[in-house]
Formats: C-alpha cells, sequence, structure tokens
C-alpha cells in the first residue's frame, strides 16, 4: 500500500489558543513535514495549488524542489496541479525538472478546480473549464512523452516542432494522476490510462464507489483516495475535534456540500482519527470498499500546531502504515 | 562589489573531447555550481529561463528553490524571467515563495526576451511585445507591494480585490531587476526606480555607455553587467579559448550582431580570461567604464567540464573578489 502525505496549507490560528504561525513559518513547516514523512516511512507527498485564499501555497512545485534537495526517496507530487489554469508547456517543464532534481521522484495530481473566484481571476469562463482541462492534459503529455511536437488547440497558440526541457528522467513520463470524484473525469482518465485520484472532500468515501466502479470498468488502473486523519496513542479524537472543526467551517464552501458540516458524522466517515490500531482499521476499511492502491494522508489541519503534526507523522509511519492491507 | 554567478544552462558537447552530459547531470551541476559560489564568497546567483532550445533550463525558479535548500546567504535570482510570456500573478507567486524559502533571497531579473521562436511559441505578437512586458511588470510590482489587488488591463485577464500568498519576506518586495541593453527599457527602469541589468551579450560593454548615462540620469539606480569570464593561475587563455568559440557560434544568433564573431575582439572586450590578476583588473576597468554596482560572472559555457568550471568559481573567489573595486 502507497501512503502519501497530503498538505494543503491552510493558514488557519489555532482555535485553542487563536495563534498562528507567521506565512513563512507556515509554509517552512510544509517543508519540515515532507522530511519527517520520508524518515517515516511515507511513500510520497503530494502539496496542493491554491490561489487568493487561506490556502496559502500557491506554487507547490517549488516547495517539492526545496523538498527534492532535503530528501532521497519520497515521491514528489503536486495534490494538485489545477491544470485548466495552466499553460501545459510551463506545466511539462516544471514536472520535467523536477524530475530531474530529485532522480526521478517527481509526480502530479491534474484537476479542475472548486474555486469560482479563481476560475474568474485566470479568465477562465465555467463553460470552457472541462474542455480547457482536457485540451491541456492531452497536450502535457504529449510534451512529456514527445521530443518533437507540433501541436494546434483552441485555447493555447499552437507549437511549432518544440522540445521542451529538460526532458524527464522517468520514461515514458512522471506519474500524471488525474483528480476528480465524477463520473465524466474518471472515463477521461480511463480512456487515457492514467491513474484516478479521487477528491479531498469531507464526504462520506462511499459516495464514490460508483465512480471507481466506472473507472474499474474501462481501465484497471491505480485508484488512490485523500482521508483527514490524525493519530495519537490516548485521546486523539478529542484534542482533534477543534481542529477538524475549523477547518470544515473554513473548507466547507469548497468541499462540502454547502449546508453546515456534522463532525460527528465526518468522524465516523471521511475524517479519521484514534489510536494506531483504530486508525488502520479504518483506511482498511476504505482499501477494501474501494480497491485502493493509495492512501493520501491529510494530518495538517485548521491550525493544528506544527509538533502535533509531526508527532502524527511519525506515529503513522510507525504504528499505521505496518498494518494497511493492500 | 557585489558578484552573481550568471547560469544559462547550455547544454553543449566538449569541443576538445565531444563529449557531452546528460541533461540531468547538466541540470545538477548548475546547482552545484551555486552551492560553491556561496562558499566561494558570491553574492549571489543569476540562472537563466529559456525555452525549446540548448539552453535547457527553462524553469530556473525550480533550480533556485532546490538551491534555496541547500545555501544559506547566496541571493538566488533568475537570470532573466521572461516576463511578458509569463502571467505576472504566477510569477508574483512564484518569486515570494521562494522569498519565504530561502528567509529573504530571492530576487528576479525581468526581461523582454531575445528569441522570437519563443515568442511564437507563447503567442505573442512582436508589436505586442513591450506593451506586455510593460503592464505585467506594473502588475507584478503591484501584487508584490498590495495585499488587495483590483486591477484591469490589456493583456491579462482583470483582478478583483485579490491577495496573493504567500506574502514576500523582503519589503516592499524582493529586488526586481530590469534586464535590458535599450535606452527605452532603461527609462522604463529608471522610471519605476528599479536596477539596471545590462544584456549578457557578446558585444563590448563600451556600447552601453550611453544607455547607462541616460539611466544615470533619471534615476541613480544600481547598474550591472554580464561578463564572460574564465580564470586560471596558468594557460587559462588557450583552454578556455575553444569554450569561448563554441558558445559564440551556439549564442551568436540570440546575442551577437548576427555576423560572424572574432573572438581575438571578443577575448579583449567582453570575453574576460586570464590569471586572477588580469580578470580582477579588466573587471575593475568595466566597473570604471559603467560605474557598476554588480558584476554578473558568466563561467559555464560551451561544454566547459564542470570540474574546471567549479574551480575557476573557487579560484574567482579566492583571488579575484578580493580585488574588485567599486
Amino acid at each position: 500500500m502507497e501512503v502519501y502525505l497530503l498538505i494543503l496549507g491552510d493558514h488557519l490560528p489555532d482555535p485553542r489558543t487563536g495563534r498562528a504561525p507567521s506565512e513563512p513559518e507556515r509554509v517552512r513547516a510544509v517543508v519540515e513535514q515532507a522530511v519527517v514523512a520520508e524518515q517515516a516511512g511515507f511513500t510520497g507527498v503530494a502539496v496542493g495549488e491554491h490561489h487568493f485564499t487561506r490556502y496559502i501555497i500557491s506554487a507547490p512545485e517549488l516547495l517539492l524542489a526545496t523538498i527534492a534537495a532535503r530528501t532521497s526517496t519520497l515521491r514528489l507530487s503536486t495534490g494538485v496541479t489545477l491544470l485548466a489554469h495552466h499553460d501545459p508547456v510551463r506545466v511539462a517543464e516544471e514536472v520535467a525538472t523536477l524530475d530531474v532534481l530529485s532522480g526521478g521522484r517527481a509526480e502530479l495530481i491534474v484537476a479542475r478546480g472548486v474555486s469560482k473566484e479563481t476560475d474568474v481571476a485566470f479568465g477562465i469562463a465555467p463553460s470552457d473549464l472541462r474542455p480547457r482541462f482536457h485540451e491541456h492534459l492531452m497536450l502535457l503529455l504529449k510534451l512529456l512523452r514527445e521530443e518533437n511536437v507540433t501541436w494546434r488547440g483552441t485555447f493555447r497558440s499552437p507549437l511549432e516542432s518544440v522540445t521542451t526541457t529538460p526532458r524527464p528522467i522517468q520514461r515514458p513520463h512522471p506519474t500524471l494522476w488525474v483528480g476528480s470524484g465524477s463520473a465524466a473525469s474518471a472515463a477521461f482518465a480511463a480512456e487515457l490510462g492514467l491513474p484516478l485520484m479521487l477528491p479531498s472532500t469531507l464526504r462520506d468515501p462511499r459516495v464514490y464507489a460508483d465512480v471507481v466502479a466506472g473507472y474499474r470498468r474501462d481501465h484497471p488502473g491505480r485508484v488512490a483516495l485523500p482521508s483527514h486523519v490524525y493519530v495519537a496513542e490516548y485521546g486523539a479524537r478529542d484534542h482533534w475535534r477543534p481542529y477538524l472543526e475549523a477547518y470544515a467551517a473554513f473548507a466547507s464552501p469548497w468541499r462540502g456540500d454547502g449546508g453546515r458540516i456534522d463532525i460527528d458524522a465526518l468522524m465516523e466517515g471521511a475524517a479519521i482519527c484514534g489510536d494506531p490500531g483504530e486508525v488502520a482499521d479504518r483506511l482498511n476499511a476504505q482499501q477494501k470498499l474501494l480497491g485502493l492502491d493509495a492512501h493520501l494522508v491529510l494530518i495538517d489541519i485548521g491550525g493544528l500546531p506544527q509538533d502535533d503534526v509531526l508527532a502524527a507523522i511519525r506515529l503513522f509511519g510507525e504504528k499505521v502504515i505496518p498494518r494497511l492491507t493492500g
């Protein structure tokens, strides 16, 4: 079972104390978490991209390049790259550069995104979001796979016999996960033979059973699911609850169903906390439900202090990873 | 006197042996050069951006983020960022992220670029290049200086009350050099109060005397000049000549006057080599001529082996930097 540490970089005050680290402290804390995750036995890290909000990481590829210098085996992924909002030429160049800098450890999770404000700021009409995403993904694959690309599309200026440099180390290309919980995007991922990353929602993973079944019908590819996780030997649930509440209140406009989040239901569903045995059991149940190939574990949320995050990463590596099945 | 190591990342075979490192070796060699430059006492490093050519570094900000993790005092600059070809929102996010990751060491040199092929591939009409550059630079400054930006322009979709994150550490913002040898761009830099970086051409620096005089008339800002440099205790000229020839043949379409380059004249002008005393004397003469505040030293060109590059960086730090005036 592959396990990635998912980091989205929300910058919220600690609900217990009201204190928040500075932005630079927060960004450097993310780098530190990745370093500790490698030591703890995680497969990889996935760092999210957001714009103009209290998720303060906008250029995850730079954090990953810094993490590359401080790690040696950790897979380095975005989580997610907003591909409809990027020039795929730049994305191809960046992922190849990260691949080269890290000795072949780069990955991307590409997705359409969920923020209307971001779409507006990047000048993307709602009706263009899906066709842009599809066109950009096709071009990105072509640029990574081929050394002499001539291309013409709808949303980007044409290319005539270009080779992006450097070339990636991984062949045919660094893993591109398609991040989506929709049947349409899952079908597109299946058609392209790309692995599927389900969304980091606050919703019960059972809602994705049909999407995964549809994806698997067309393509026997890998599937990964993000989960909110907190693990401690004692008192995990009581300690974590205010942080999860703070995060859910912050994130629900993008990730929930719009309404108020039922924290108790959440803690029985998408949010997993407890001692190592309980956390492993519940992740294993998810694995069975959806036939997962990888877990994405989102620990750092809602102002949880860095010491608690690092302790949970270490304990997860020591006592949860060895119990994971699949 | 400030001294930056300028690295453009041309990937050419060694003209003496015909051998070239692999692309990954080449990219990692650049990172290593920066680490050695800090040890040798350089002020900073400036890593160039190119696309679709044998200058293979397309995403210098990722190399700088890796270098950030392995250095502690070195200034980290692009050299140059093709600002007309970028979304200034992304550039603001990236330079701020690099600033945060490096503890306040980020800089940018922004310029219009010299490659028609790159302009075409990024869909930029020749007549739009200058107005795009100006608009993007104004927006970039606004995004770095202000936390609540509402903006409307010609080339990018409008912004309504956005704050790019993270905010840079350096206030009011990381240094932005304007890279240009034209009187018009120098006047624009002067108007904005930004320092001026002359081009890394193969031309004699005396051609910039009028541009610098014009810039200084309007604004008492800092001026920097790139030079091709090779330093060795013995035989520098004979050893370096084939590498400079190979590089000049490669780079002249973009950087020269179009015609054949006279290597002997070049070695008396823009290209400086010799023992530490001679190199220092000639750099000091340039400093006097143009009243320079910083030198950019371009050592790694034309397939020069990495061992020679590193030895020259070390010797430059040990015996040239202490002799520099200005």
